[in-house]
């Protein structure tokens, strides 16, 4: 116990080196999704590998056909070993105009409620999640000489992109990334003084379409109601996604969803669960899914459809008045329980195709394709983990559901074979894919002991 | 007619002038609708000034809230006096990698059909077509030193944006713009080698709306199907806009309008108009719009809805699941007979209200509303203006319909009290609006030669 109190003691001296080494990499502008940034993502894998390094890993950025994948091993000692997942790569800024600052100049300021906070692009998502990872690592590299058990640490490059390279990265490295157990920062605590494990993760699949229709744009004046407007036929199939209860119209969207099984049901109701206050916060008040389930079943295990982009013709200022050549949608189902991403996807299709006029054209571009998936609270891992998390914030760490995918969870599962143990210090209000993303600073401080904690429970 | 041929031949004799100067307006980015080029459409309303100055009118460029209105006059002589109006104004020009060469830097190369054709923004909608008309006042009075009967010419500079402008000021300068008869160079002949008087002209309204959900955009993983999104809403809204017969469904919508006159059904049943022709030349096949009507009716005598532009969360490269917080569209509607444009507004935006949730708001932007318009063709003015065409073109001259709006002719209607005479030589693959705009060089040229007679025609 007491090498364990010297490391917590020299997570709390070396804060303020730990956020340098934080805002050093958030400075970076990892934008995956944007050829533009190329450069930029290869300087932050690049800038991952020094550090682990400097941390006593080997480490390397592995190319692939997209970002490069970083790898570091510190494989001394005995007991179960694990394997730590994060991503480096960050979400675009857009709408620029929206942000307080420069979504790359990371500032510390006070939040909404007076705390403090870390503001800027990936402060959450992810590379504020991951450095807390990191830290503890370092922190007890810098006590012990070493760490508490044999670990292996895989930053992606392409999470907030489908990260379609790392499945095949998964299957060529297994050998070399096999471990006992996955770990993941990358969720939220139940709330800001509560920390959670989650142990259910919705799947996703997202999907691309352009509507093509005359060869050209045209003039409404001559051509409207007599050409086909792809805005229109777009339009008709989004709206068509829909049933008046909110449910989603795919042929055999809802096989393999079931009910809740009780017990779920009745941990899931002993929640301080506040509807109200969830959508309040956002300025919102009138639940929009399924008209027949509560919100916390809409974000944690029933499956969604959702418009993420799309657009057509003349948008911007003042009018134009054109009939446009082709529209175009993205559209991300979340998956739950057995729903395959492929059948949605296919059925998907159909359902597109079955709404285009015979003389236009359909276009897909299918991006990633990711199971749901639940892993065993029960297990000893999960609950070193909930006496660690329980430890270092005085209260008991929930095991909850979520909303959001990772589907490098279900990859190292189906791939590796491994159950994976998420962990992770954000709050609902962390703004992630959004204007002015922040992350508490004390998700950061006491993020980096409670992996601290955690390593030491996972070495008994 | 002595003094005609010699005009004629004048005309002739200084196309390639002509041409110089149409290129030198062409050149000029007079992009109403955007800001940035605000102090272009100034430089073109000056270039008008000058150039009719030139000629002997007196000129001025007025200043209005939007973009200047140019007018000049050249009353000396006798006989019943005209009004003419065009628009300097033109449409924007993406998207740009669309066109074969800069939009605003003009050539004259061979067309699809091997005639040649003047290529750039504005060639056909309205310079080229403007220019035909002062091209043939600059021959007369080159020719004969005066004009052969009392004109004013009206340059507007808004059209293109709804022109909301135009009626105070032709309120506010009616004494001086009245005139016997109103005359509007921007539309179409039938076909390459028939000429046509257009006599009836649908109206339009246009609407942006912009759907407001969240306070800021969301992560879909987190909020999905529980936060209302603002793309899903708009999309309802938009494919609510027609039943399952093509019709548009706003409440009151077809009020005021008739079955088309039988006289009129059958002298468009004998024109050789090729639906399947006029929509394959775009690459379509499919007529789009109300299930029980010809292709005809639908763009000349129907009214329609049609969505001009919408967009709503991210549209780049990749994939981002954001749930965006507003997402907004643009709407116009095509008027025929006695369609209430303020009405059907009223009824849109009910419409639009009747689909939003309550806990999400929508905002409206109301641009251009004009009523639809039919002129009477058997007054003198039609009949010489119809021969002096025919004499043009060695064919009688069609009285027509048409599915564009030119807002400006109701309006001279109804605020100065005058019938309007649309005699236009653009065709129906001018690409007006779109990339790769052209106006035919035999356009350009019998359009002036068409001028000078019809001039000649009204002075008799």
């Amino acid at each position: 116990m007491a090498g364990l109190e010297a490391v917590l003691a020299r997570v709390d001296a070396d804060l303020d080196h730990a956020l340098e080494r934080l805002f050093a990499v958030l400075r970076i502008k990892s934008i995956s999704t944007d050829p533009a940034y190329k450069a930029d993502v290869q300087a932050n894998a690049d800038w991952h590998v020094a550090d682990l390094e400097s941390i006593g890993f080997t480490a390397k950025a592995h190319a692939t056909p997209g970002h490069p994948v970083v790898l570091g091993h510190h494989r001394e000692g005995s007991g179960p070993s694990a394997l730590f997942y994060g991503h480096y790569d960050v979400q675009p800024v857009d709408p620029l105009e929206l942000w307080t600052q420069d979504p790359f100049e990371p500032v510390i300021e006070a939040g909404e409620g007076g705390a403090k906070v870390i503001r800027g692009r990936g402060s959450a998502d992810d590379k504020g999640q991951l450095m807390t990872f990191v830290e503890a690592c370092r922190a007890w590299k810098a006590v012990t000489g070493s760490l508490p058990i044999p670990l292996s640490i895989l930053l992606e490059g392409e999470e907030e992109t489908g990260g379609v390279n790392l499945p095949p990265f998964l299957k060529a490295h297994a050998d070399e990334l096999k471990a006992d157990i996955g770990l993941i920062c990358d969720t939220n605590m139940w709330d800001a003084k509560t920390p959670a494990i989650q142990t259910m993760l919705r799947g996703m699949v997202t999907e691309e379409i352009t509507i093509h229709a005359a060869d050209r744009d045209l003039h409404s004046g001559f051509y409207g109601s007599a050409a086909a407007n792809p805005n229109r036929i777009l339009a008709r199939i989004l709206a068509d996604l829909y049933d008046d209860a909110g449910r989603v119209t795919l042929a055999g969207f809802y096989d393999g969803v079931p009910e809740l099984p009780e017990s779920l049901k009745k941990s899931w109701a002993g929640l301080d669960f506040d509807a109200r206050a969830f959508l309040g916060e956002i300025g919102l008040s009138v639940p929009a899914g399924e008209r027949d389930r509560s919100v916390l079943e809409m974000v944690w295990s029933r499956p969604t459809a959702e418009i993420n982009g799309m657009g057509g013709g003349y948008q911007g200022e003042g009018f134009k008045t054109v009939i446009p050549a082709k529209a175009s949608a993205k559209v991300s189902f979340r998956l739950v329980f057995d729903q395959d991403p492929n059948k949605v996807r296919d059925a998907f299709r159909a359902f597109v195709r079955k709404r285009v006029p015979t003389d236009c054209r359909v276009e897909f571009i299918g991006y990633g394709a990711a199971s749901a998936i639940r892993f065993p609270n029960e297990a000893p891992a999960f609950a070193k983990a909930q006496k660690a998390l329980s430890d270092e914030w005085g209260r008991e760490a929930k095991f909850i559901g979520g909303g959001g995918s990772i589907p490098v969870a279900a990859d190292i599962k189906s791939i590796l074979g491994m159950d994976v143990m998420l962990a992770g210090f954000g709050l609902n209000d962390d703004r992630i894919h959004s204007p002015n993303e922040k992350y508490s600073l004390a998700s950061f401080h006491k993020g980096i002991r409670s992996w601290v904690r955690i390593l030491d429970e996972l070495s008994r």
